[in-house]
């Protein structure tokens, strides 16, 4: 935490929709997308408080700590402890439990907001700890992997060692990402209950081998590699039939040139990825007509890797 | 298979140590050393057939195709079935049992030592099964992690699928590899046998993050996310009790500087990795001296990373 700089009256802040363990990756890697986004709109008060105003689309939506954007702007107001207060407005975008990192993107899209309302005294790299402890209160588990790619942008990897750390890796920018979010909900905390406790070692050998291509393609722009390292042979194969046409939704993708499709985070939504706009356009269309078919409507986001993360979009200064 | 082009009268060709597993790659990543090498000088001999000539400073090998070179060199030869023969000699510098690969790299030496003496009809990844079936016959397993550096050089993922391939991933030159390896053995099969069968899911993210670490690390040459990955929670922890001094040859290595220090291959042979030439000297030294104390002698190697593989050094034509 540094000494607070130039402190704006109004701000807009958007942060993304994240594709957590990108298949092979589960529980280590996150993606950024371009959208949707959450975004926070954040007013100064002259008084030492903070004030939350709902998003009409989601009325349902806690309008104190209870919600995870609260949350996280309150324990950023409170580590700043400013000697004024604020208004916070969030715009949902991501609907909760879509399995797209919603509560991560509103949690970012928060943390940035306070602190860059009151002279961002820290750093990106230091709000992370504030929005993981967001992911704890909305998933049980204080897990980065939606986390650190919306705050920071592209491809994140948890590192484990004595501490766990985020590695920004990098990544190449020409790969297209479709995510498709069927008209369902999967829980986070059921979905986590589904995985198994043990493994073979030779189911650790493939997995493991999968995710050091997929990575190695990722950062190296090659195809082949991504095509051959997107799988997984953990959470997909318990995950999958909780989703309605899950393997037809997948099978579309791949027939229309997908590298790979899995499912984004714990799901419902299904990421493909693509070599080009084009293919990613043409699998985002096969994906929903087989969701279709599975009797459920469905959105579909199509974009590159976000390589910014969380954006302060707009401010003004009085 | 193409058709046969010059075709040289004598020919010396070298195959390099490798260093499998790397730690976080257990059965994954192998990596070509520029030296130790095997050697293997051949001749062509008018009348069709292969003759075996032994090296005086292992007279235990034995000359037919009980031994790994000469099988693979028999194998390479039926399937060209050329009209000529070949007298084929090999100088072993590789010590078999010592976690350097040894057996890969006789391997490879024959497999293009008689390749290139019948016109080079196979590439060189046709001639990686050949050199895999040596594998087989070296240690019961059709394994890939030294062959594939040893004949291709460089840095080498097993990359698992319908049909397990090889990917010769990029990967920075930057760094300097210390082999050290004690007089002692340690059984390939017998070594095999100690891995547990079945793991944890936390040890698997684990392991496969420490893996996507160390790759990421390699590639991009950043010295911090070697030191981070290169750790073993599968194989390490139930080979190194059978390496007299193993914790203290680690020791030895991290403490001059070593970004990391684990098991070559199933061992006794073990690694380091450098930032600097300098560095990988002084932790050649100190993992001598803890073996020295744990009363062991020991040979050292220290070389960059091999990006050639394979090499045909001196070749005659009449």
């Amino acid at each position: 935490m540094k000494k607070a700089g130039q402190r704006p009256d109004n701000i807009t802040v958007t942060a993304p929709a994240t594709i957590a363990n990108l298949g092979a990756g589960f529980d280590l890697l996150g993606l950024a997308m371009e959208a949707p986004c959450d975004t926070i709109t954040a007013s100064r008060l002259s008084v030492q408080k903070l004030e939350f105003v709902s998003d009409p689309a989601f009325p349902e939506l806690p309008l104190d700590t209870r919600n995870v954007a609260f949350y996280v702007a309150k324990k950023v107001y409170d580590a700043i402890s400013p000697d004024t207060g604020a208004e916070i407005r969030l715009i949902k975008k991501i609907p909760p439990g879509s399995g797209m990192g919603g509560s991560a993107a509103s949690a970012a899209a928060a943390a940035v907001a306070i602190n860059t309302l009151f002279g961002s005294p820290f750093s990106r790299e230091e709000l992370l700890p504030f929005v993981v402890q967001g992911e704890r209160l909305a998933s049980g588990s204080p897990h980065a992997d939606n986390a650190a790619p919306a705050l920071l942008g592209g491809l994140c990897l948890l590192s484990p060692g004595k501490q766990m750390e985020v590695l920004r890796l990098p990544v190449s920018e020409r790969f297209y990402w479709t995510v498709v979010l069927p008209a369902c909900e999967c829980n986070t905390r059921e979905m986590r209950n589904l995985l198994p406790k043990m493994l073979s070692l030779a189911t650790h050998t493939m997995q493991a081998g999968c995710l050091a291509t997929l990575v190695s393609g990722l950062i190296t722009g090659q195809s082949e590699w991504v095509s051959r390292g997107l799988h997984d042979l953990i959470a997909e194969p318990v995950r999958a039939i909780h989703i309605p046409g899950f393997a037809q939704v997948r099978e579309a993708a791949l027939d229309c040139g997908a590298l790979g499709c899995s499912i984004s985070g714990s799901g419902p939504a299904m990421f493909a990825v693509a070599d080009t706009a084009n293919t990613a356009g043409t699998i985002a269309d096969a994906m929903q007509q087989a969701f279709r078919e599975a009797g459920l409507a469905s959105n579909a986001h199509i974009s590159p890797v976000n390589t910014k993360g969380t954006l302060c979009t707009e401010q003004s200064l009085s």
